[in-house]
């Protein structure tokens, strides 16, 4: 069964990981790709497979803004032409399957799919991280070997910090208590949890409030896209104190698929407090790293090994309240999974293309 | 085709493995177990796999004698019924699989079939343990990358040990020159050796006589039971002397099935000679542990290896009279394979069970 | 499909490896093979799996010019006969396969399918590796994670030294531009290019001229045998100097074949310049053991990783005027299979083999 979308916006990266000198390798939804700039600094994605010999591209070298394999030397421009062969004419098959990218957000953005659908306006909007003076952010990038949706359910169930993440990052039973408000667009799922007059709350930032031992009003929302791209954002006041008055943690995760055994995973933090604070920031750096590279790779690995080659759902897991939101963004996924099959379908049965 | 026993006494470890703080992760014929002491240090040993997420159960904690998830904070006692639920009421479906589990001789015993077959009578007597004082004793676990019976063929044919083990446990060609008497219960092969006038002998026993050059006389019995575990033991005495006067080397081995390719290998070993002599117990431990860790372990999985997943005695193999016993072995384990398959057809034939 | 021919000379190794003292083991074309000396020097190979439990002889040792099995001490000569069994009778069971070996050039030659077609004037011819002084040689043995024939693709276009060994090895080009007119024998093929008054040309030979600026000629010719057996050389001389007065350099290749996703990689380097300076021969020999170990070995198994399980050629690669001698080598291999399937299956019809 096919696993990954191809009509979504994956994120591939961070923008600075493309530089002018270099190209960057990363295998994404099991393609592995090649992305590069040219001479004007745009970005371009060609299938990382020269048609030659089928090496990699990213192996080579930018010469003037394109790439250069570096088996035989054969060059190709950001939409795969060839445009240099040194040992004879550039026949037609000398040509890389190129992909749709756009940068937005600090994100590369990639469509792996028909390029006509790729619409800008579908990019995840990721502009909060414009929001804060980036010496409060941080970023992480690992692979999990584990299915991508593993990971999704990981973020769309924040209780786990109760429990995986006791210490640092757990609410002390909050996210525990509270059910989310659901919303549901035709690409994301938004879930919203608000909790009142708590004595408890996520212990990391509690400590930064004027009177740490305040009842408190804690907000949590997460914007998961289909794609696997997600924009959490936790927020605690003073219970009663207007929202945009409170101290605001962010996150951009993204769970990008990899190949069918592993996905990427991506992660930005910023916040709205201490944001000069040196020392607070190394604190903060550590304790997400350990829970996110530490903790939660370690549980949702050995979950995978558990379950084997196993799909989640036909193993009938016992699900929980808790799973409410990771259970619509599931049917979601599947919707679209099968709304693709389906189009392929009608564009192999009516279409020239089926020849 | 099957390869593992259900309704046996697997040898899981040993007994002060598994302590009141923590659990311990075993996986067991395929099975990921988690085993855990109540509060009364009754042991219990469940499916590896929490029922909500399949998370493994080992990596949470001990909370008041049950076991709580690491993931999410849900609670199952030694029944493997869901005894906490911090998200909601607790459903039929929060259940986990629980086996039968008995102590005995140090060991850990784990009955993974039907549990109203588990008789205590039917534990492998390995009461010899108790025999002599603790001091002479050591121990050791590893996990072999071969099929078990592999390692059962090794133990029931002890020639191999004047060729791999030549130096110090080899007897200098009277186990090669020796056929065995062998007796076979329901569940088990006992095969005995018996050489008289020897000017040989297990080297580093017969240097502990008090004329090492005397001729001597030498016992030797392997007692295999179907779940792997055996209880060997080789005596010698000066020729013509009582057996009960004879110094005596003991040896627990199991052989338990871990996956389809690899097996655990848990041995104990004690003596009723030099017991005090420390010097004497680090020569032979490091000896043994030369022996099985590194020559028998490095043998057994080159063998494997050349073996492919090809089953050994479809391969035609030139079996010599050495090869007696473990063929006698693996005559009764494959009986009781098919008996197990025979007994599981008939309930499924006719019992309610098969709807 | 199967990929490896039987009724070819392969090389396995150095001569030198194989002494009195130390069987020699090694997998050639998927068979695990030991190879050994017996009292007189003969060189002897046998399948690597003791016929009585499947371990590798390997493990044994040599006595008396026979192998002796490590695991219970069978002893079998050089024909694979069964000589001591210190268990009981020989049984005619007792016996292992036997194939026939040659030594030739410093190589040893192993020959897998039937030996009564293994004659040795079909033996690669490589005596140009007695020319030389020894002290210009030097050797390397490495094993590549791909199909051989993407090995002896890699060998038969010279042409990526100019991308993938610019430094060193790389021509500046003139292999480039230059196409070989390509001889087929039974079982060989041999390319040979030549280039005249070329002002680039391998950089480090062209170095050693007198006038290292002068026009040169270049001529570089490689032997392919279908066992994957290679002698190349390389000479240039000042333009329209006579070849026998120029400078060469010579290396023999193996790309044997291992197993279904390894090859072994030997290669063998001489020269008739420089021979006594000891330094030029470390630098040359760091030039291109970067260039073999380096970057041939990590570009091909990218290309490989790249490939998957596919088959190179239903891949439909680009292919470019710099491939038409591998190509032709892939057809001869091609053909080479097919003639030996053929002969099978004639066999397997007319014959009393085939009940």
């Amino acid at each position: 069964m096919r696993d990954f979308l191809s009509d979504v916006w994956y994120v591939a990266g961070w923008s600075d990981e493309v530089a002018r000198e270099r190209p960057l390798a990363r295998t994404i939804a099991n393609t592995p790709v090649v992305m590069f700039r040219d001479n004007r600094g745009e970005l371009a994605a060609l299938r990382d497979r020269c048609p030659h010999r089928f090496s990699p591209l990213s192996k080579g070298r930018i010469a003037n803004g394109v790439i250069e394999c570096g088996y035989h030397g054969l060059q190709f421009d950001r939409q795969g032409a060839c445009v240099a062969n040194p040992h004879g004419p550039i026949s037609k098959a000398l040509a890389v399957e190129s992909f749709t990218m756009a940068e937005r957000d600090g994100l590369l953005w990639l469509w792996l799919g028909d390029s006509a659908k790729a619409r800008m306006e579908s990019i995840p909007d990721m502009s909060a991280v414009q929001q804060e003076p980036s010496n409060s952010h941080f970023r992480g990038h690992l692979s999990v070997r584990a299915h991508h949706l593993l990971l999704v359910d990981n973020i769309l169930d924040l209780s786990h910090a109760d429990y995986l993440h006791k210490a640092a990052l757990g609410s002390g039973g909050t996210m525990t208590r509270t059910r989310p408000r659901i919303e549901e667009g035709e690409d994301f799922i938004l879930a919203e949890w608000f909790a009142a007059k708590e004595d408890k709350g996520v212990a990391i930032m509690r400590a930064e409030l004027a009177d740490p031992n305040a009842l408190i009003d804690m907000w949590t929302s997460v914007r998961w896209h289909t794609s696997g791209a997600v924009l959490l954002k936790v927020g605690i006041t003073p219970t009663g104190e207007p929202r945009d008055q409170g101290i605001v943690t962010h996150v951009i995760h993204a769970m990008t698929p990899q190949t069918p055994g592993s996905s990427h995973y991506f992660y930005r933090v910023w916040r709205n407090y201490q944001s000069d604070n040196a020392e607070y920031s190394r604190m903060m750096e550590g304790a997400v790293r350990f829970a996110f590279e530490g903790e939660d790779k370690d549980m949702i690995e050995a979950q995978q090994i558990n379950m084997g080659d196993g799909d989640f759902m036909s193993m009938k897991p016992a699900l929980l309240a808790i799973d409410s939101a990771s259970m619509r963004a599931r049917r979601l996924f599947d919707r679209a999974l099968a709304a693709e099959d389906m189009a392929r379908m009608e564009v192999a049965r009516s279409g020239p293309m089926s020849a």
